[in-house]
Order: structure tokens, then C-alpha cells, then sequence
């Protein structure tokens, strides 16, 4: 008889390679290991090898970072979306994207199931299962982290060594950390008491900004309808742009945040993030909105962004809301088309010029002195009927401060 | 016959020198002359000789920096509240104050009238106006930028020769600014273009990032319910805590933004803000809010903060949604007491630390591992129901699929 | 020398029958005279006439029911709109599809204004106004009520005597109306005292509840994409369809509401609405959003749907949120499929049935008793994380307390 | 050796009945039975009787009616919560309040353990168990429908047999209803399909509008901060005023809806509910906010309605949030007091006047013709800013077009 197949989301670590040979072992699947890339910085061939040795019956390799950046990263900027003001949702939004790869694979394969090694605390078990459901509601889903005995690193090391898997990493990571060419995150070790200052020598992506040169860099960044197209002029594809963003934010050590967020599964954590490349992109985007959306849209997209950086991290990418408000987005970004110029200086990402074919800002309008298309006294009237309702109010007031001062008198 | 009384925002520039004098003149006023200390730099006795020989028959310096800090900016910064995700509403709230204290003054005098140097294209006239109408709305605005033949500097200083006013600032300002304890604010001049970039040495409360120290300063906040009290462990009433963050700040280069912003009067317009303490209090309160607050809570906070800033903006302050939104606002503060460690570096304010008798940050939950009080297999089923819309909805998807392939196999 | 052209939204009555004699004697223009016909129930010929003998060099009848029908009524019950919980925005969104018309025409007939009738205390100045500077900034615009001496209905009378202006309506009306193809409003009259209750006998389209027939009427309405398609089977286009709704509607008493509103214009006015067909379209467009909607999408819908009334009621149409709006609400559309049921009885519009084949309403979820779809033990979880930012909050409170119980011990 | 003891939230029904024996002869606790009375129609000293009689070792019946209308009712008025558009939370705000007394005599009996009997698949095990989390955290919680093995009411049947607990109702109830002095909700049975009309036969509280009285009924209700005070001018204790607007409203028809909801558990279900008197406060309610609120705030405060419904429906009472929602709530109706005419009439609740001494609807701004309040020439003024950025979009895009016939033409 045959067995039945699984897709496992495989990194070539310890804990999934020990999943995949729980898999084989003690629930009798045929493993297929699936490695997306969506920019890790990884050995792919070795990943692969290794898949293969210890036990699976085929691995991918999926090279995604196209996608990635295209479909998931940059309708995301043009959200705006930002979870609890600060976190780029540099993982979040990697989730989905994998999800649908192994789901991809599991319906190529005919395999019955999907099992990931994410552990039953975090975010992004969440993130993968409710892809899964949404693109495949059949499937079945395995999360070994929630189900087997295995309850540490430790008992890990314990169970590769039984079953001979190799152990690559001798050396203990104190940080568990999750990268793509958006981000890297650490989190846990001395960061999980918030009072501790997080080191700067984790920083994988970016120096620190006392490292940073002394000069400044001067960045341009060219937009199309919200989509960054050009840097300094040089248009670009969307894979060079992130990497090229990347390096030059990084050297001037831009991107980094350190946070307590609350977690979706109900706990607050603590987490230090480095995204060069992206903190450009979300400065320099809402630039852009500045100088060309009116004041209304940009308020109402305010809203929207908060809650597309909710479905993002809660792992609702593929939903009906989440759908509709990227409609929503994309209908605001039809002017957001233009150039703004950043100045990159030890840590630091600061505006310095913005201009577009579709500006608001109209100079003939605010400048101060005679002018033939504003009439000051129009401002007048404004401010009358802008401000009717509290002169109403205030009447009111009054009018029963004094009926009640009549009624003191007569009693 | 006794003439009519008018109060004057009295600032002892040539602008409301010039009021002062076509008040009385033109008007026929008898003129009170009111200059209200909110923290800008200025020779108040100069200020109050000024006024009295520019033909007030009376003039008033208030010394308002106390109230300014705790009635207008510890509950904005309690709020959360930036405009349009940038501003710090420096100007915005100290109109409202400057407005009460000229009516409380025009109703001691008996005055009939307040009369203000705002232009008429700006937001400034909004706020005082909107003031004075809900706090007495008998009492008669005069804006003479509205009314007047005078359309510019060169008219004022015709003006001010003509009836032989004093004019101290011989060199022009190329800047227009706005100065209180919490910022100082830039525009015009080159600034008007958006694409040109802002000088830094128009700089009046801060270094620029290069100019500023090359090791970090820390310095630690504490809060009592989102109330900031004592810097570096050391207790400090309101003003003087002000005045030690500014200094702070200011010598690291933190608090600068630069920014193209959408006035209520329909036009955008672009400044450079100065907010060295307040950037400080900004950052260290929301990172002892992300301690204490509950998701649910912080998200619905975000919409209020977005709503107070928007209001006080406009010059809503005395306005019903503004009390309102405020009662929520303290609702919330209850558990915002801790602590907060910040390192201030050339422009970079960093978050370094947080900690608080409330924090909902739990290790015990959070920590990778054996645990007691937290069950990893309860994640399924949160998963599970979490995930049924999406599950339910894919199912449905599914079974239309099936009957359409079986009504295209009929047909 | 040839005269200036003006196009003058012209009703036939007595108002724009004056304003039309003022612009051609006193202005000096040729005046063009459009009636846009959005279902309000007139003698067009007689319009036409009547603006040819009064004085207009030309005069256009426009049918836009169909358009308004189409383009502005569907959109907004997709939507969901509706303005302080109970305006169905009856007239507001009529006004940008006349001020489009009279644009079309001004810039056909090459005029250099538009003149319309709306007084200066409303909205409907606003809504005319707002359009025709989003569809064309450099048209003037004129509205006579707000420039002229003439006062009220007696000076216009006066004014039409002198000049010879036909009067139709001798007999004054009582309430101030608005009609068209979705509603007919009454302000004015009695109503101008809140404290009254309306007279049912002021209804143009309904029959008041006590009038309607003793037994129910059963209706059925088709949707396709939140569309409405269909009456009880059978495919209408969407004039008959609102025709049809209209008199069922009408005829059982249904759609009367009687609301003070807060106007745009910064005062509160009381208005009785007839919306008899439009409110059988709401209902039933809102219980099928309910059998086809996710939980997650209702809900910011709500959210949109305030946001998109008030746009509509405030003028706003031709704006880039009004439209950034839409696109969200046609994303949520597509499922929007189905049958729903009502009964129409006195005043009373009840659902009665709804089905879709789109409906993510599951009975075998639902059911009580065993099942294979939904395991009750996953409540567990789902509650026990759901719960956790409120557990985590009791315990740190009962944490603190006991520290504060041993301090109180220990001194 | 001491049994542990468990607070058992009993109805005297047959499941509960069957839990206390299950809690006793097979967990091995002390069982302690608490029925509070939040208004629904039971004979209480028969329940206490059956309670011992079943084997608890004590057993509470708790008058909760008035504090469940001052303490849970009122505000949510107050607030205008309504979860998704129609539904008045009657059984949803009931819950915490049952839980809350759970918790004080599991607190002063000293027992470990809370039972209740609701299922697996609704909201309220949702809205009890939060409650008893946040008010005691170390409680243990038992949910039999989710633990035992019984699945059906036939099985709960056969276990009573078994264990001779008597079984009052010999007939089944086709119908789940959950019963207070607020409402009663009907699901299940034919309910079950969407489709299906309900039958009036169902309703418990009213009478179909049809066979309701063929004359209305007028009611004035009045108001002090948004508190129903009186009826028909005749103040009233809170229970005393919904008893009479039960019976008033029920004996109408009013008061019933028909929907199809999202529970909080992911799926959607069905049902009727009838709140005669409930219906009747929110309306007048919201009638007088129309007079006493501003626009700015009543616009806010939908959105504070829709968030609190939402808490309120998933058991969120007991949470820094909804207490934040409060306050805003509380600081919005210090002006709600006045008087609101309804009239009543077969199902329908129609407005027939509304005043108060805070109204701010102005006849005298309102009122067509002269006038010395309100300048119908500001109306132009503030058209020309409030429509600024249209004009300057407008602008923006004819510049564009001219450029690019330029372009053209030269190429």
C-alpha cells in the first residue's frame, strides 16, 4: 500500500529536519521537503542535499523573492500598513506567500498534508494555517511543535542524534531570527526582558549608526502609482531595487526598530527588527502621498492602513478584506507618481525634496501676499459656518445660563 | 462718548503693532494689548512698553507656560495625537489657550471685540476663532489681514512709518515662525518648494544630527497614568521638565521634522518643525503604552489618536468631541506608570528600555519551552475557529466549482 | 459686442424663473435654461416653454434617469450608505449628476458660469458647487440667494410681477420639497418645530401605515453583485425596477422617515423623507451582504459605508475618495448574489427569507448535536488565547496586589 | 477528605440538571447551584427546590434585574451599541453579569471551579468564561458540552433517566431561547435555513403586527443624560419603566428583528429576537442625540457604538477598552435629557417629536428668509475653502492635459 504524502516547509534546520524525520518515522508519511526562497541568505544546493539525505522522498526549491517583493511587499507599501505604528511586517506577510508554495506543491504532489515548524505560541502557525485553509480547506494540516513530546532545542538535539540526522549548527543561536530580503528579526535571549538594551552586534543587515560614515548619502527614489521604480535615477528591476536599497540603508545603519508588540495569540513580545531597504520605501512613499493626495484620502487611508497591517499580521492576507482594501489602496495610488530625495545619515532617514507631475501643493496658493487665486476673505465665511455648531452650542449656553439665573431671581 | 474696547493678541512685532495702531486709528477702538507667554523667547517688559507707547490704553503679559503644559500638552501627548502621522500639533494647541485668556481678559474689560494678526490663509485664524466662539460667542473677531488694504510686509512697514511705529526688526525674516515651550515652527522662504531642501541652520532649538555629540546621552523617563514627572530619576514639575528635555534633545539633534501638510483651509503647505522635548515624550510614552495596553485597546486608541489630532488641528479644542475623546483617553492612562530608557544619538531618539509595575509583558508566556500557564495545543483551536470564516468560505468556493463542473459536464 | 452665456439649472418654478430674468436683465447674459429630469414628476414641455417665453435663449430637457438610476443610486446602496444611521441621501446625490449635466452643457454652449437656485442656508449650494469645480475649476459660478436683495417668496413674486414672469403656483406651498426617481424630502411648514409630529398627509410617494392594505404584500428581489436585477423573478431593467419598487413600497406605507439632521453647513434642520422603493433595497441589499459577507468585511464595511454617506451628503462625488470608496465596496461585491424575501405590511418592510448561492451560511456548522466539521474542543483553545490579554491582565492586577499586601505587612 | 467545590451556573432546565449530576457523580466536586434572575419568566422556588433536590449541596437564586438594567443595559443605550446594524445584545450583555455573580460566590464559597452549560459552538461559553478570567484568573472553568461524552439532547435524556433526575419538560422545545427583562432570542428549528420565513406563532413578548391594535399608542419617554427617567411624564424605577415598555411595545408589535449574525466563533447563524421595550429606547434615544448632539460627535460616536457592540458581543465587558468606550460614552450624553414622542402602531416605532432644553436645533438659524444670525454670503466663503482641494486637484489635472497637448503637438 501506498503511503501517503506530506508537504513539509523545510529551512534545512535542526527543528525541521527533526520534523521531517518524525514525519517519515512515527506518522508513516512520504515527506516532500519545500524550501521557499523569499531571500534568506542560505546554501540552497546544501538545503536540498540535505532534505534529501535525511529522508525526504523529493525537496524544492522555490525561488520566490520575484513574487514576493511584487505581490506581497509592494501593495503593502502602498497600504501604508504599519502593525502597532512601528513593525513592517517583514515576516508577516512572508507567511502567506510560503503557504501558498507548499499548497502549490501539496496539490502538484497529491499529498494530504502540510506540516510546518512553527511552535504553538507565536504568530506565525497562525499565519501559515489560515493560508492553507483559504487556498486549500481539504488539506490537512500538521504543526509537530503542538503535538509531540519534543518540548525544547534540547530534546531535539536529543532525537537528530538518535536518528542520525546531521547537526550543522553546533553553536547554539541565542536569537531566533526569521530573514527574507525584507527583514530580519530576533528575537528571545537577553531581549526578553524589555528593561535589557538590545546589542547592536546582532544587527545582521545594518551597521550600527555610530558606525555609520560621517557623510551623509543622498538617495533619490522614482515612484510610479505608488511603485518604487527607479533609484537615483536608474530604473530598476524589483529584485535589484530591494537589494541595492538594502545595502545602501544598511551602511548608513537605517531600519532598525525594538519593540514589545501584541502577539495575536493573545501575549505581548519583545523583538528587535532590521529593515534598511523598507524604511526607505515607507518614508519616501508617504512623501509621495503627501504632495499628492488630498487631505480626506489621506485620512481615510490612515484607517485603512491600520487595519490591512492587522490582517497582514494576523495572518488574513488571503480574505475578502484584505482584497477590498487593497482595492481601495490601489485606487489611491493612481497619482502617487514622482521623485523624492532622502538624506541617509547614521541611523537616520530624512526627507530632503519631493516633487511630482501630480502635486496638490500649489505654491501660487500658499504664498503669503496678494494673489488672484485665493481670497482671504473667503476665510471668513469658513470659519463662520465651520464653526456654526459651537456658536450654536455656546448660545445654548447661554441662553440657559440666563433662564436659570430668571428662575434663581424669582425663587 | 466712551469708545468701544477691542483685545489684541499682542506680540510686539511689526504685524500686530500695526493693528494695534489701525485699531485705534481707523477703527476707533480703545485697544487692550494682551501678549500670552507660551514659552517663545521674547523681552516681555519691551513687549509691554511697546505696546502701551503704540497707543494701547492698556497691555497684559500672561505668563501661561504652566497651564500650556499640563492642560494642552500632557493630554495631547496622553492622546497619542500627530497630525497626519507627523505633526506634532505644536502651534495647533497653544492657539486655544491664547484665545481663553484673550477672552477672559475681553470679559474682565468689558471689550466688545478680539482682534488677531492671523493671515487669512493659514490655520491660525481657525483656531482662534473657533476659540473665541465657543467660549463667548457675543464677543466680535476682527482679523485685519481680511479686511484691510494691506497686502504685504512693505504695506505694514509703509504703515508702521507713516504713523511713526517703532520698527525694531529692520532685517526681514525669511522665515514665518511660530515658537512656544513644546517647538518652534518654519516657513516660506526657500522652504516653499518642496523639492529644495531645508537649510539646517535655520535651527533654533536643535544641533543637526552632524553637529551633535559623537557618543550617545541616555536618559530615562518616568510616567504616573501617561503623565511624564521625572527625567533620569530626578522628580520635576511640568515646566522645568520641559525645559531640561529640550535641552537634551535639542544638543542631539531629535525632534526635527519636515513635512508638506494638508491645512483645513483646502491648501497644502510645507514646514519644518523643531519638537526636541516633545519628540522625546512622544517616543518614551508610546513605548511604555506597547508595556501596558492591550491590543484591542491600543488599536481603538490609534483611531482616537488620529480623530484628537485632526480636531485640534482644526481648532476644536473646546468642542464636545474633544472632551469626549479625552474621557476615553484617561480612561486609558491608568496602568501608563513606568519607566522608559531612550538613547538620544545625532538625531536618533532609540528606544533602550522599558519597564513598569503594569506591564502586561508576561516571560512566562512568551519564553520558548515547557511551560505551565500557557498550552500550546491550545493554539489549534484558536486556529481553527479563528480560521473558520476563511474555511467556510473556501468551502463554499469548492462546492460551487463542484456544481459548475457538473453542470458544464451535463451540458 | 456678443453677451457672456450662463447655463441655469431651471425647474420651472417660480425661483428659477426669477434668478433666469435677473441673469439675462440685470447680468446681462444669455441664459441657458437646463431642467435635468432625475424622476422628479413634472410637465417637461411646459418647462421648456416656459424658460423660452421667460426669456432663455435656449433651453434642454435631459432625461438622467437611467444614469441616476445606474450610476449614482446603485454604487451607494452597494455601499451600504446612509447618512446619521437614517437619510438614504435622496437629494444629495442627485445634485453632482445635475451639476454634471449643466457642466456638459456649459462647456458645449460655450458659457463661462452656471447659476442654480439653492439658498445660502443649505447643502444643496455645496453639492452644486463642489462638482462643478472638481468637473471643470474655471467655470463661475453664480448663486443669486446668496448675492441679491431679494429675501423670500414675497420679494420673488414682487420681482415676477414687474417683469411679467408667469406664476403658475398661486397657492403658497407650505413645506420646501425635493423629488426625484428615490425620494421626495419636506422641510419647512409645522416640521420647523421638532416638537411636532408630521402630518401624514403631506406624503407624495406613501400612504401613511393606517391606510396601507390589511394583509401583507410579499416581495421578492434578485441580485446579482449587490445589483438589484429583479422583482419577484422577474428581470427588470433599472427604471421599471425602481418604478416597481416605488409603488409596492408606497402603497404598504413603507419608507418614511422623519429625522433632525445635522446639515453641512454647521445647523441642525428637520426633514420628512419618502424613500419607498429605495428602502425595500437597503433591506434587502443589507440581509443578502449578511448571508454572504464574512464577519470581518461587515464589519469595516460599516466603517466605509459612514464614511461614504457622509462624502455623498457633504457634495463630495467627484472626489478621489469617494471613488478610492467605491472600489472597496465593488471588491465586496462579488459575492453579493442572491434571492431575499420581504414582507410588506403598514409601514413595515420585514425580511422574510434569503438565500445565495454564495452564502457562508453553514448548517452543518451550525447545527447542535455531533458533527464532523466542528469540534467543539477547539472552543477551548480558541477562548483560552482569545482570553489570554485578559487573563494576563487579572493576573498582573492580582500580582500587584499581593506585593502591595506584603508592603503593607511589612510596615 | 474534603470534596472541591464548583459554582454551577444553573437554569433548572434539563441540561443543567444533568451537569450538577454529572459535576457530583462523575468529577467528584460539591456542587453549588446559582440561578440569577436577569428578568427571564421562571418559578424560582421551584428552581432552588430542584437544585437541592438534584444533589447540590447548596444553591443561590440571585435578583439581578436591577442592576442588570442600570449597570448593563442603560449604558449600552447610552453608547447606541448595535451589533451588526440590528441586534440588540440581549443576550449578549447578560452574560457578563452572570458570570460576575459566578465569580462572587465561588469567591465566598470558596470553591475552585466554575461549570455552565453553554455548547460548543456559540458565543456565550465565550462571554462567560472571559468574564471569569478577568475577574478571577485562577478559577477553573468547566464546560461539559465541550468534555462529556453526551451529544444531544436525546443523549441528556437518557442520562437523567439513569440518574432519576426528574424531567419537567416532557415535550421538546423546537426552538433555543434565551430569555431576560431586555429580550428573548429564537433559534434552531426551521430557523434553520435562511429561507424560511418565521412564523409569529414564536414571539413571547409581542404580538404580530397584525393582530397588534388597529389605533396607535403614543409613549413619551424622557430622558436625564441619556438615562430613561420616565414614561409618559410619570418617573419610573428602572425595572418598573422596562416593564411597562415591554408591555406597551410588546402589545404593538414592536420590537422584533429576523438575521442572520456572525457569532464570534466563526460561523454564522440565525436568529429572531424580540426586544419590545429595547427597541423603543434606542429609538428615542437616538432621537434626542439628533437634537442634543453635534455632528462631529454623533459621527464619532457611531464608530464607538459599532466598537463597543462588538465587545459587548464577544464578551469583552469586563475589559480596559469597553471601560475607555465608556467614558467617552458618559463625557457625549451630558446633554442627552429632554423628552421623545414615539408612535406606535403594528410593528412600527415612528418618531413624532423630540425636545430639550440642550437641543442645538436653532429655528432661527434654520429658517428660510431674513435674518440676522446667519449671513447667507459666508456660505460662499466657505464653499470656496471646504471645495479648495477639489478646485485644486481640478486645477492639477488641466495643467497636466495642456502639457501634454504641448507634448503632442511638438512631437
Amino acid at each position: 500500500m501506498e503511503k501517503e504524502k506530506v508537504v513539509l516547509a523545510y529551512s534545512g534546520g535542526l527543528d525541521t529536519s527533526v520534523i521531517l524525520t518524525w514525519l517519515k518515522e512515527e506518522c508513516g508519511y512520504d515527506v516532500i521537503a519545500v524550501c521557499v526562497n523569499v531571500g534568506q541568505k542560505e546554501d540552497y544546493d546544501a538545503i536540498y542535499e540535505k532534505a534529501l539525505k535525511t529522508g525526504a522522498i523529493k525537496a524544492y526549491i522555490i525561488d520566490a523573492k520575484e513574487e514576493f517583493i511584487t505581490d506581497y511587499i509592494f501593495p503593502t507599501i502602498q497600504a501604508g500598513a504599519i502593525y502597532e505604528e512601528d513593525y513592517l511586517l517583514g515576516t508577516s506577510f512572508a507567511r502567506p506567500l510560503i503557504a501558498k508554495k507548499l499548497v502549490e506543491i501539496a496539490q502538484k504532489e497529491q499529498a494530504v498534508a502540510i506540516a510546518h515548524g512553527a511552535t504553538g505560541k507565536g504568530n506565525d502557525q497562525v499565519r501559515f494555517e489560515l493560508s492553507i485553509k483559504a487556498l486549500n480547506p481539504y488539506l490537512k494540516i500538521i504543526a509537530p511543535w503542538r503535538v509531540w513530546n519534543l518540548k525544547s532545542r534540547e530534546d531535539c538535539i536529543e532525537y537528530a542524534k538518535k536518528y542520525k540526522i546531521p547537526i550543522a549548527q553546533t553553536k547554539k543561536n541565542i536569537y531566533s531570527r526569521d530573514e527574507n530580503i525584507w527583514h530580519i528579526s530576533h528575537e528571545g535571549g537577553d531581549l526578553e526582558d524589555p528593561w535589557n538594551e538590545h546589542q547592536t552586534n546582532i544587527y545582521k543587515l545594518t551597521v550600527s549608526p555610530q558606525e555609520a560614515p560621517d557623510t551623509p548619502t543622498y538617495v533619490e527614489m522614482d515612484f510610479e502609482q505608488g511603485i518604487p521604480i527607479a533609484i537615483n535615477g536608474e530604473r530598476l528591476g524589483a529584485l535589484e531595487l530591494m537589494n541595492q536599497l538594502n545595502k545602501i540603508a544598511g551602511e548608513n545603519g537605517v531600519g532598525v526598530i525594538d519593540i514589545v508588540e501584541n502577539r495575536l495569540v493573545g501575549m505581548k513580545s519583545r523583538g528587535v527588527y532590521e529593515t534598511p531597504g523598507g524604511t526607505i520605501l515607507y518614508k519616501a512613499h508617504k512623501m509621495l502621498e503627501k504632495l499628492t493626495l488630498d487631505r480626506n484620502t489621506m485620512a481615510f487611508k490612515q484607517i485603512v492602513a491600520q487595519k490591512y497591517a492587522q490582517l497582514v499580521y494576523d495572518g488574513m492576507w488571503f480574505t475578502p478584506l484584505r482584497e477590498a482594501l487593497a482595492a481601495f489602496v490601489d485606487s489611491t495610488q493612481q497619482n502617487v507618481t514622482g521623485t523624492v530625495r532622502l538624506k541617509l545619515y547614521k541611523g537616520n532617514c530624512i526627507g530632503a525634496g519631493s516633487k511630482s507631475p501630480y502635486s496638490l501643493y500649489n505654491e501660487e496658493f500658499v504664498t503669503f501676499g496678494e494673489d488672484e487665486v485665493y481670497n482671504q476673505k473667503d476665510a471668513e465665511g469658513f470659519i463662520n459656518l465651520f464653526g456654526l455648531p459651537l456658536t450654536i452650542q455656546a448660545l445654548m449656553k447661554e441662553k440657559l445660563k440666563k433662564n436659570n439665573t430668571k428662575i434663581e431671581k424669582r425663587s
